[in-house]
């Protein structure tokens, strides 16, 4: 079991108006590895920097994710935003259902429970229908239609963790994430129910073209630990 | 089906304040058999003798499970006690959660429930990290970040059916295990994961070098039945 | 699907002091079929005739079952009496525990829900010993120990479908089986593991030597179906 020491160093990131004050470089490569975000914090996130702009009119988003948050608690489980939008949020809402955001009002899904075990988690959207669908294991939610002619704005900031707030870049304990998430991956398109069960048990995929977690370029934050996934 | 016949003897176990009166002789082998505790009782348990002295910065404790004692019944699963200190304690406590304490304050996790059928249950825990997770029938619970730094204390004695209290050997019926335990096995490091998992599926892994269960050297006091894996 | 026509016939089962009339002639052999229950009565029943007396020190018993009566409704599962005693009757309680009665108290587990589809489960007990278990799908519950040394006495009649009460045959709607039991087998020694194992998945065991479903003697009373097992 390795740890990686954390490189300390100290950065500005600014979106537009928005401002988060980073301390630490970047890192590159995350094969094999976890992200542990081992307490409630309103300081620890880990800032990932994308291989293209995210001006998205798809996206398949891919992560295995585990936390022992009790069910009535929020958690923020990605949130990619630009200065005035939450453009692409998934949260474990306080009723247990998972949820997506962008711009606005969200839709909300009836999933099996988060738990202490890794669930398998990929959100599908696509602007062209709005068709809108989670899997989990490999299988696919009913689907819902979600803001048909979207597009999700590129140059923003992507954070696990911590929910960039509206207000400059304030961050919530009580909506941090506490738990484990790894494998990572985002593409800027809608893969196949077989393509996304052969991520799920970790078969041969094509590399996200957004984020590769073999290859994430990323920033750690406060208290996370790169840790060997075992 | 064939159940061991309890050589009687007397002995005292003594470790620095704390006393146990033992009323039975030592014996050697535990392979294939499972330990039955029949009922609940205060004076019921199981002492262990391990190969090697138990100070320790890392471990592996594994063992197979089962219980029809109610959710809200607190239960000791494994109790390691020097005089003045619970070493390495793991219950199930009466909220349901199963924890894990050394010397002072525990860590709880949210795990699937004790039944009346095995569960394969191990703990992992390392010293440099802290880093602590239960693994069930071979899956890994979230890490939790637990005591980084600590030592486990040589000297002391392991008890399985009773946790040795405070007050110089008081046990409680209130806190006992009933049911059945086996397989139980320890070292003195962390396992990987395909070890963990193959261990659940009783495969061959490295023998426990601190406790094997088919060399266990171990003694029986009160109502505690050694019965044939069946 | 078949439906066998039930012959009627007048006769009188007393066993001592109690009595039940039967409205059907004995018939021979059940291979692949099922015994369906399909209403709430307090006059059907099965009561099966053994190859040899059940005076026992030890069995197995074993079928499989399937009953969508809500959780909080008594179920008997099966009944053997003689005159005096409630020799062997294995029972849903009321709290859905599965309950194992001998001539007074019983024992409870708490085992998974019986369901609208087929349990497989066994029962096993040893006087010697008095190590008691329920089998569900194969897996072995936690062993209790009930009545060592106890003896089930001969000549008595096995009922499925009603409670042959105390009350001279008095049998009651409110704990009548409704449902499906298939696959019904006694023996009068304890199957080992590999062998409940066996039976459970529909491979080749020793014909039970009490009650073996293939050429099992029976009385068909009230309304119960036998159906081709499909």
């Amino acid at each position: 079991m390795s740890v990686n020491t954390v490189r300390l160093a100290v950065g500005v990131l600014g979106v537009f108006g928005w401002c988060l004050t980073l301390s630490s470089a970047t890192q590159v490569g995350l094969s094999d590895k976890v992200l542990v975000f081992p307490y409630e914090t309103d300081f620890s996130f880990v800032a990932l920097i994308p291989q293209k702009e995210m001006g998205l009119r798809a996206f398949t988003l891919c992560m295995r994710v585990a936390t022992e948050l009790p069910e009535e608690r929020q958690i923020i489980l990605f949130a990619y935003r630009t200065a005035d939008y939450d453009e692409l949020n998934v949260w474990r809402e306080q009723d247990g259902r998972i949820s997506f955001y962008m711009s606005g009002d969200g839709t909300f899904f009836h999933l099996p429970s988060l738990t202490t075990f890794r669930t398998s988690l990929c959100l599908t959207w696509e602007s062209r229908t709005g068709l809108t669908a989670f899997w989990v294991e490999g299988k696919r939610s009913t689907y819902q239609v979600y803001k048909p002619g979207h597009s999700i704005r590129p140059k923003g900031t992507v954070l696990l963790g911590q929910d960039p707030d509206k207000h400059l870049g304030g961050l919530e304990a009580v909506q941090s994430f506490v738990g484990e998430i790894t494998d990572l991956n985002m593409w800027d398109f809608v893969l196949s129910r077989s393509m996304i069960q052969a991520w799920h048990y970790g078969h041969k995929v094509p590399k996200g073209n957004i984020f590769d977690w073999g290859n994430m370029e990323y920033e750690l934050n406060g208290n996370v630990m790169v840790v060997d996934d075992d």
